[in-house]
């Protein structure tokens, strides 16, 4: 596969002339088009010379392509994507810490919570208002009243906010009071909610699914992209396999791979991908150690009584201390947590 | 658990009582209610004397649910569920047995598959409209255009449709033309839209998901029965495994555990859990021997050009075949294939 | 690859003139040599004409191979391997029927169950005399004393018998008293286990590891039938996944994939494919649908004192009922149960 | 289950008695006796009072242990254990580093492979004589021949050597060449092997199965331990799942729930938990932060020419360089790499 990326002001004639002059060898083209980007994806089994293509007027490049993803992929962009978030950037030499407790279950705990994280050195506060919980008569989250806690956190503490939105039609809802959107596993394929972010103006974290190749989730980051958002963080959150002993197995060779196949910054959850509170410095030390742009841990001061996820949740004084020594090991490899 | 299921003419001031009852003896209560019931489902670690609730007003009868899942469970309802699709049941002796392509291409192809489909012996039309594919730039389906097509075909043989509705927003839409809604693989954990076919009037075929415990499979059901719909079939299309030589593993044991622990009819779909049309036969003639209610195999006259999943797709005359073996075989069985 | 199959009076002298030309071309030469073949294996990025090598003297014929596994393939030989066991043939048009306990516990068990077996229809005795097992505290067999108590009910019966061998060194003990050996899951990769096998005039059961691929599993049967041993039978009792409702889940796509790439018997465990004796039935009743060979099913007559497996056995009367459905279901398909 | 553990000097009377006692009382007795040890296994339904065990003659003390394995859980020997490996202890603050190729290819190949790894700041070679091999037809490793070409290369450098033992016959003689004995994945449970080295006075480096549960692993380092070895150390190698983007998916959680576990050394291997040498570092900088005790990491002078597993083996500056690095995030963890 080619793209053909156009050049900003290229016109619809000049993208038609390129679509018909490689249609004429043989090939079929896919166009991509949004206020970001115009490319026309070339695929099939035509013969020509793409030399003829690069210089037809308003064509920027041309790109092979031998991933399934594109944009997506270090071929289309070799340096790595940076890109602010709150105080922070994310993607460059510092690493992002994301805290807080999995659901927001009431004002005082995401408040109290919110303080605690953000003095132990976390940089955005995480915390679920709409939770996908497997069972329908399980606590289902506080939805836009947890939203809005969160927002009030923010107001306190100056953190950002990192929270799910389960559905295209919520985007809007979630968008009024969050700072990222976080695409949960569950939901990595489902391909309308991944346009409908793509739409929007937030950066998105992208939860792996549970078993989902490398591949098919750099894929599902192609969607967001190729609507139009080009921040896009992609979180390993540990996959699903036999062994049993943990609540998942921590794919930690996802780390080096995504660094190596895409400019996108990736993130590791060290809590799901344990499942277990005594587990998590190790996996976070480990994720630090091998490249990752940032964490996502969960952080509850009553970890005993949290409505879900107690069990893989560190007690405050237990995130600060891994803080630090992430924060050594960080410096360790040239990286470092401010 | 315990579910306290009221009767059909119970009042809100009935309701009410079960729910101070058992919050008195330190249960937590949720309620579910809609149309065609009204449950409280009790969960905690209360203590107290079921036969007090048994007596209330309103009250039909008392049900201890060992699993999480409980209006999918045997323990709810002892006997099969069986529904009616066209003119044949689902659930009861006969198999029902549906067949297409994977997508609909154009409105030839769809009305020719479904002639060769029909005198083959097919019950029910299968074939996508709506299509999600792992990359942006593939074949996304011909959407509205597809389910008119999908119509004709259905008014030239009479059989029933089953097509795949892939976002809450889309349901009234597809229901205005099809007979069955399909939730894919991909989106079996997608809650909003299990909540917008649970309160559709239409059946529902409910896939599992590629990496999902058998358990979430049937808690999903559970989602879309809890909001009143009854009619749902299960439908096992393999997992994701280590093995590669064919596209998912088929976990053929499913079959059994689906029937013994839910009275949801079970349908086979040989042609995702292989991959390869060579062994689609094999596996469609196994899950007859292994009980399934029914089967869904994809058929195109003309793999070779199939847009999406020719490999294996059999041909209308081996389709035919493959009727005829599993008719011998169900009869083996005490079943049938009309 | 290539396989130059020698002629059973080719000399030494030939064979080193086969290997000198092949050699000469930049190949590499693999000598596969015992009593019953001389094979010569031709790997590397040479250059020749194959027509040069089929007229020298000695050799038969030259097989280009696409798959790793060779002797085991239906390239290298496309009718199906038949060899008697017992009274019986497996590979043919008649199903082999295997039954017995898990375990040899003790003299008048072994023999009680024998009897049973064989009035339910059964044609060979299984039963384990040394067992792995995972703790080393646990029941590990009766070992030799099993051996004979096996033999004894043999002499009873009439049933020939299958059995685990381990370790090497024991082949020979194991040989004295049974008629099949069996590779156990555990070691289908102990190639020393393999090695002496091979060499062994004993017909062998080679059951698939709990998540070795399709091809590494013929890749044991090679290195069993590339020492010698011709009779190998292939048993699936399935793989290890992520689903745990079930003991393992029974990978019937097996069934076809192995009748396709090679020419040897393939027999079913659905006692270990489930794990539970509720759904080894429909396993078994799926096995025979699918095209199995043969089967092997633990049998107990009194499964609730079993010292293993208990959980997965069946009763004897089940066992008779089951094989009176499968004889239904094989006549259904074109097969038979004698 | 409770174990006995007898003083060195208990007579058979002494445990004779035990076993009468708990035998009254209901339970089953297992004893395990070597030189090393001498305990009594106790398990079942029965009813007693421990105190009346704890004060016979020659009981040292009674245990309690809920987890299958026994000698080797942290509820029987708290403090990690730490044996000599050279000049080196493992277990202890310091990490021990192993490298080497993956085949004795020759002998100046192992040679200046030693010579460069331990210039590179290895502390024992590994290198493979018998290799096993998926394929019959594959190199199966120079045997006897690669044993001398090991020893002589231990002469040249100093460093002790690791080396793969395939079967039980061939125990004495690897121990007459090698300092550590490595029993491979494959091998994990055979169960003749691991009898085999449980009695042998060599340390032993046991890999995970590939498709082993924790708990299995460890099960196999107690029938080690349970035949007189002490000196086992656990190596996750990584396990089999979907995921084909690298060799095998690296189980980096593995490392803390050994440690929690049990008391013995855990290695990590990422050069077969990644299969490509490109992440091969960014798994091993992991193991390091997640709490390995040490690292076994394929290194080889002239990768493109191996003979085995080229792809995931380092040149001797790039194993240098990841040395380094590796040192200095063991000195931010607290620990050293010598």
């Amino acid at each position: 596969m080619n793209l053909a990326i156009m050049k900003n002001d290229a016109t619809m004639k000049d993208v038609s002339a390129v679509i018909a002059r490689v249609e004429d060898w043989g090939f079929t083209a896919h166009l991509s088009q949004n206020d970001a980007h115009t490319i026309i994806g070339i695929v099939g089994e035509g013969q020509g010379d793409w030399e003829q293509i690069r210089v037809l007027p308003g064509v920027e490049r041309v790109v092979p392509v031998k991933h399934p993803f594109k944009l997506a992929s270090r071929e289309f962009q070799p340096e790595n994507t940076v890109f602010p978030i709150g105080s922070h950037n994310v993607g460059g030499k510092g690493l992002l810490i994301m805290a807080g407790p999995c659901s927001v279950e009431d004002r005082s705990q995401i408040i109290e919570t919110a303080i605690a994280c953000k003095e132990a050195g976390a940089h955005v506060l995480r915390g679920g208002a709409f939770k996908p919980r497997s069972s329908p008569y399980a606590f289902q989250g506080l939805g836009e009243e947890g939203l809005k806690y969160l927002a009030e956190a923010r107001d306190i503490t100056g953190l950002p906010i990192v929270t799910e939105v389960m559905e295209p039609g919520l985007v809007p809802l979630v968008c009024d009071y969050a700072d990222i959107l976080q695409i949960g596993a569950r939901n990595m394929q489902n391909y309308a909610l991944l346009h409908a972010v793509g739409k929007a103006q937030h950066p998105v974290l992208l939860k792996r699914g549970m078993s989902s190749l490398m591949e098919e989730w750099l894929m599902c980051a192609e969607y967001i992209l190729s609507h139009g958002n080009k921040r896009v963080m992609l979180c390993e959150r540990g996959i699903r396999t036999f062994e049993k002993y943990t609540r998942n197995t921590f794919d930690i060779n996802a780390i080096p791979v995504v660094k190596q196949l895409s400019h996108l910054p990736i993130i590791a959850d060290p809590s799901h991908a344990t499942g277990k509170s005594e587990y998590v410095a190790a996996a976070a030390k480990a994720s630090v150690a091998a490249g990752a742009d940032g964490l996502i841990i969960e952080v509850h001061c009553h970890p005993e009584k949290a409505l879900s996820d107690g069990a893989q949740s560190l007690r405050p004084e237990a995130f600060a201390q891994l803080v630090r020594e992430m924060r050594a090991i960080a410096e360790a490899c040239g990286r470092e947590i401010e």
